[in-house]
């Protein structure tokens, strides 16, 4: 038996791909499925079934692309009208070679939410591993806020196919979800590649409360909302489009400007304090793996974007992840890098940069940071709060006449939350290098909210 | 975390790496440990344990090598006089970053033996996973045979070992064991590539009885016993010799000609009927992927090795595997493969390929199967049985004025079978294509014994 | 500069990128685009121009895929008619960064063939290299005879295209030709990657004669015609489909039997003894490296392919080179192998193997050779001639009631031939491993024909 | 034929692997020998014979490790008294297959220095090919400079090898040469990858003066000689060290500041701009891509050396390239790169940053360019010159009291300089992007000196 873990590293999100027998399935591949391919080559696989867990919200599927080029079925949970697939049920039961493929539907992420229990017919009608999508991660459950009408009621089917649905399968059965650590689709996901039901029945918190208590928990959770995700729904919803042919290509800076004149978005993908210390003017400060994770917040899918390395080593993944999440309008990149801009002789932008020991305390500071990680681990006294991905939306919060101190975790997201800024014409800004990290690090003095974060009432 | 599992194909071998926080174990390394130094720098781990589950008869550990190149500390059980590394108990625990390896001397297979299992401190002090060398597979427990005068009192130890140490861990501990199906370490492995403690529970054969069947069941086992393990053990106990820095060279047919009349051993990694149509004289026929399976059986450790494929794209992994079970006296490979011979005009051996069809049930049949396989699924009515790890030693049970049909369960210990007979002279032998399980497929008779694979006393 | 020569194997095919300061040409890339843009992508090149030496009969061109990729321009001679792609004429020149490629039209081969002339005008105006397409090669220049009422004429043209455009370039020009050695394009390339006039005025047996003898010369030489040139042809002018999105699969041995009951072709990629000792009944006998040579003789484009390796290693490479013929109804592959097939209990087929020591003079020996080498080298007095690739067209000269020994140079075309045989009914057949060659290693006896290879009226 | 030159790409050295009928000669192997023994076995060839054209001064030679893994002989000039290998003279002739290379005495860069002419026995007995070592190079001809008391006898010696040994080889003849644009063994060697005599001898400066014009143009010419080349002498006399076996580990940001304290080397291989804003106080920036160029002026070879990284992508690069030049006492990287460091909460360094639009000419501007490019292309009117890798000899010329612009081509060599003054305890320093690249792009004013190139008299 085959089970291989696919990561799309800066999703966080897993795909699986399982086999035996001649025969393999694969469970929400990602759109470039090359891997996929690959792996039922080397293996002797015959992909036969495609399993969308949910209609994903946070890159576009694959699932399209990859039947067409195996000729597999695809198949989604019936509670959504999707435009393509076969919709299917619980206790639908798929062969793949002698395994089985069970579903149950698990609402509560999504209204179409499935699991899928796969059996070894080989051995025993017993359960052996479940594909638990974004219902259960290592150390969390899926976020049930797309509904902001319905939070209570999702919160409170989620809580019943957990209960109802997954942990009666048995403690020793190995739970493989759809998300790891560091995912935007669950705040807690713990830092564990597989987990069973029995290791999350006694280390996951979301398991350890009764019905009414995870509800509440959940309604009160917060979870960001990057503009982008309402086009992965739309695509995902009939399938997306096919990845373009045009492949990106390198730009001279003369085509880099021009371009930028005429709308592009230069995206700068290398770390804080290369952008600070030089930059081309209005580009985009997104360090390279956190394309996936911020692009989505920023760019639209109407202007081509091209990138910026230092060495142009970083683009290729840069692409990827971009069109992950369905950005296929990649012009191309600036050949020779940020170096080759700098020789050109043009412009170059450049903010300042200070340790967390330079931080001054009169200015104006802005935190950054996911608001339930400020909340939960304090903040720098007086700071101001704007998350990384909603800057340009509160723009007016940030004053222009006073010295900005931006700081996040580590300083990535503060570059990008510079580099907004310097769109808008923003001049004082120092991006605080280590982040809030290091400020605990050196132990430097923090101030905590009093408001729980979960509401009593 | 990660946690990464590295098969050694042949052998069935599992070996792990696991890391988080910047450290990293490797349990039971193979002698080619480039793949977990790039594992450890693709995650920016740095490898500061080495734990060898028990000495291995069945390959070459790397625990010396890597450690060498690494600085890391190697760590087996105490009831084992090694001469170099380390001796853990009962208890001991150890730090790889946030994880902790907590020893379990879960002896059985070997005195020695002992399992290890990991908690995740920055989620709780529960088991997560317990790595159980050759203590408990999927489907399977490891082989009590090693000393033949302590049978019983092995397997007694394996029981206590699972009873008591390894199965009160939970149901939801993942286990990973240090074997896979296929491997000569346990007879029934089955095919999934992890388990757990629960899933174990509720399938596993050996799991079913209680000590004094299972006691019985133990002591009634047959395995085989390669003559390599014993320099597999002598190696293991003081650490292997380095792999030579000699790397393997192209011969021509004249080289390979010269070298073999010399002494040098020509193995033909090809496929039976590629062998049986034409092959070098003398040559030893065992296909890519049953080097570390079988050469273990006939070739001797002072003898050089020259390998000959059809189109040599299989040598360098058949050096790989030759290598893992410590040949080291490997010469090179027959340049352009066996077509090259043949274009040199010089003699080529061969022999008769048959179907399951054409086997006539009055000539001589030869079956080389597993005794285990021959007796759980029966045989051609009539037909003698020689392992084909042993033929050499039963030479002379073999008619050499018969036509000799060989069968084995595909093919290719057939061929190896056939093999050997060529090289003591005989000349009327046919290997049939497709083995046993052809036969089957076919529906032709079967004959089974009478006796149980259990003595019943 | 860059320039990187792009082989493709069993085509002996030369494709060619060059570049430097930011831009890039590709020559005459083939169907398989991504080593292009792998390339471009790694030197930071965009492609920003592709030239076709000419219409290419022996492949399917990539420039219309490649131009789709890059948004490059394809560029080829005028004096044809392409439906795609801009026609250029002598001296016409374009600009690959500092880089210049001048067109000289160098008809012969055909009539639309061009070189291009490489300067770098960084350094001086002086040629450094020439692109020459099919008009000379390293010890050969191109074949003449695609017009058979023109043969003259098209001679007469290339001896003007050297003699008046290419060797006055100057001795010290770098010469990379559009074939290597074993090309079906020329019959005695030689075998050495690149060359130079200098090199090529002193040593290459064409540029040795007079502006008569070589058009004589030219005019008695034979080549083959395999019958897809016809449609690489009628592809090139209009630009091949694009590779289709579906990738083959595995079959089990059922479905394998199944597609070729309705007309699918099976063909073998193994060596000749693996055929001879057991293939699946009806399958073609086409060795990996031998598949993008010699399927074009006996595959037409309308059914289906399915190939079948000893362990599926050479598979992926065989759909490689059939899809640069053109081969896009390619179904899969027999999963598992020959070995599944054997396992399966199905029928099997085979034929004899003999050493050149063993062939029966006596008997009927069909040499497949191609027939200039046969002429050149000799043959074994009283052999009967047809080449591997006309079996079919020549199948009554072949006696169904004789045993047959079919030799080629080495055993690969032979085995060809005989599965040919094989499928129209023939039982008598027995390949000659090692072919022509061992019986000249072996120094057995050799007839010579008496008319010289080139007509002297 | 199989002719592969093998790019060290930082020291833009050349090494090459010819072969044919089963045999290899390796030309100037580097230290890291994988890619010759995978070059051989991909090609089926033995390499049997290893050849250094020189003692080379700038990396550490891998003949003897080759020789070790291959069996074959290593084979030097005999003009110089090597501890290993076998010394060769002028008509000394090695088969290699069917090629045969012929050692031609070139004396000039050094006394031992040997070219080696290729033919192709199968062809003809003309040269095909020269290895020309540091004797001629595309557009350049080796530096005379390593005996300066014997200036104007080897520049002589190489005049005369030049005319009487390599260009009589004939125009046709390609020459394939040790090093490629950008090595310091060659100031203005030309970018293409091979040439060809005619060529050279149409376009190659040095090859269109009068001897006695020659000698004066070599006697004046300078380069520079770093500190290392004296250990690369030392070692390539004698062979040098095997590879160590111990590999690179991460380090932890505590572990990195313990370990610089206690004397290792830091050395940052990100950008100008990216060390500008935020460094590891005391560390050295030599970008990824300068390691073998510039470490060796700066780095001793009895210290550790820890390299940092941005995300730690480039540290596996920077190691082979610091091993290349005999730097086996690496112990490891900054895990994580220098966001871990600065997440530690350390201090961190800093400098400033400019383009050339914002250099103030009032200001000490230091030019670190290599002194011969700065009198060719001109420089910033009152700028004071020290070449970047002989900054800590001339230390005291650089004033600690006024602002400094550091500028060289681009920025990488101006972000070497400026660390090392701020290990020296500058802090008034800010690196010019782009260098005098957009200096001159940006068209702001040149000063030239008066005094030739090359002296009259």
């Amino acid at each position: 038996m085959i089970i291989e873990r696919i990561v799309s590293d800066g999703l966080a999100h897993n795909s699986y791909l399982i086999g035996a027998g001649g025969e393999a399935a694969v469970i929400d591949p990602r759109r470039d499925t090359g891997v996929y391919l690959d792996l039922a080559e080397q293996h002797g696989l015959a992909i036969t079934h495609i399993f969308e867990t949910h209609r994903n919200e946070d890159y576009c599927v694959g699932s399209l692309e990859l039947a067409e080029k195996t000729g597999a079925q695809v198949l989604h949970g019936a509670q959504m009208d999707f435009t393509y697939g076969v919709p299917v049920r619980d206790g639908d039961e798929f062969s793949v070679g002698p395994l089985r493929l069970r579903v149950l539907e698990t609402p509560g992420h999504t209204d179409e939410s499935i699991s899928l229990v796969l059996t070894d017919t080989r051995v025993s009608r017993d359960p052996f591993l479940v594909f638990t999508g974004d219902a259960l991660f290592a150390g969390d459950v899926g976020r049930t806020d797309f509904f902001p009408d319905r939070l209570g009621e999702m919160a409170g089917k989620l809580h019943d196919s957990l209960w109802k649905k997954i942990l009666p399968l048995g403690d020793g059965v190995i739970v493989c979800p759809a998300h790891g650590a560091g995912s935007v689709c669950g705040g807690g996901i713990a830092d564990r590649p597989l987990t069973t039901i029995g290791y999350e029945k006694r280390t996951n918190p979301a398991l350890d409360m009764d019905r009414d208590t995870f509800i509440r928990f959940k309604v009160a959770e917060r979870h960001y909302y990057p503009p982008y995700f309402a086009v992965m729904e739309r695509y995902n919803r009939a399938g997306p489009p096919p990845i373009p042919a045009r492949t990106p290509r390198p730009f001279s800076p003369d085509e880099v400007a021009g371009a930028a004149a005429k709308g592009a978005l230069v995206v700068d993908i290398r770390g804080p304090s290369a952008f600070a210390a030089g930059h081309i003017p209005g580009s985009l400060s997104i360090w390279q793996r956190g394309i996936s994770s911020f692009l989505g917040y920023y760019a639209d899918y109407t202007h081509p974007i091209i990138f910026v390395d230092e060495f142009d080593c970083g683009v290729t993944d840069a692409v990827v992840q971009a069109r992950r999440i369905g950005y296929d309008l990649i012009s191309g990149y600036c050949a020779g890098g940020m170096t080759a801009w700098a020789r050109s002789g043009r412009l170059i932008g450049r903010c300042g940069t200070c340790t967390v020991h330079e931080v001054d305390a009169t200015r104006y500071i802005l935190d950054v940071r996911d608001i339930d990680v400020r909340k939960k681990t304090g903040h720098i006294p007086g700071s101001a709060h704007i998350y990384a991905g909603q800057i340009e939306g509160h723009i007016d919060e940030v004053p222009r006449d006073r010295d900005v101190y931006v700081i996040c975790d580590s300083g990535f997201k503060a570059s990008l939350a510079v580099s907004i800024l310097l769109r808008h014409g923003y001049t004082r800004l120092t991006t605080v290098l280590g982040g809030m990290t290091a400020w605990m690090n050196a132990g430097l003095p923090l101030e905590k909210e009093v408001a729980p974060l979960m509401g009593a009432a």
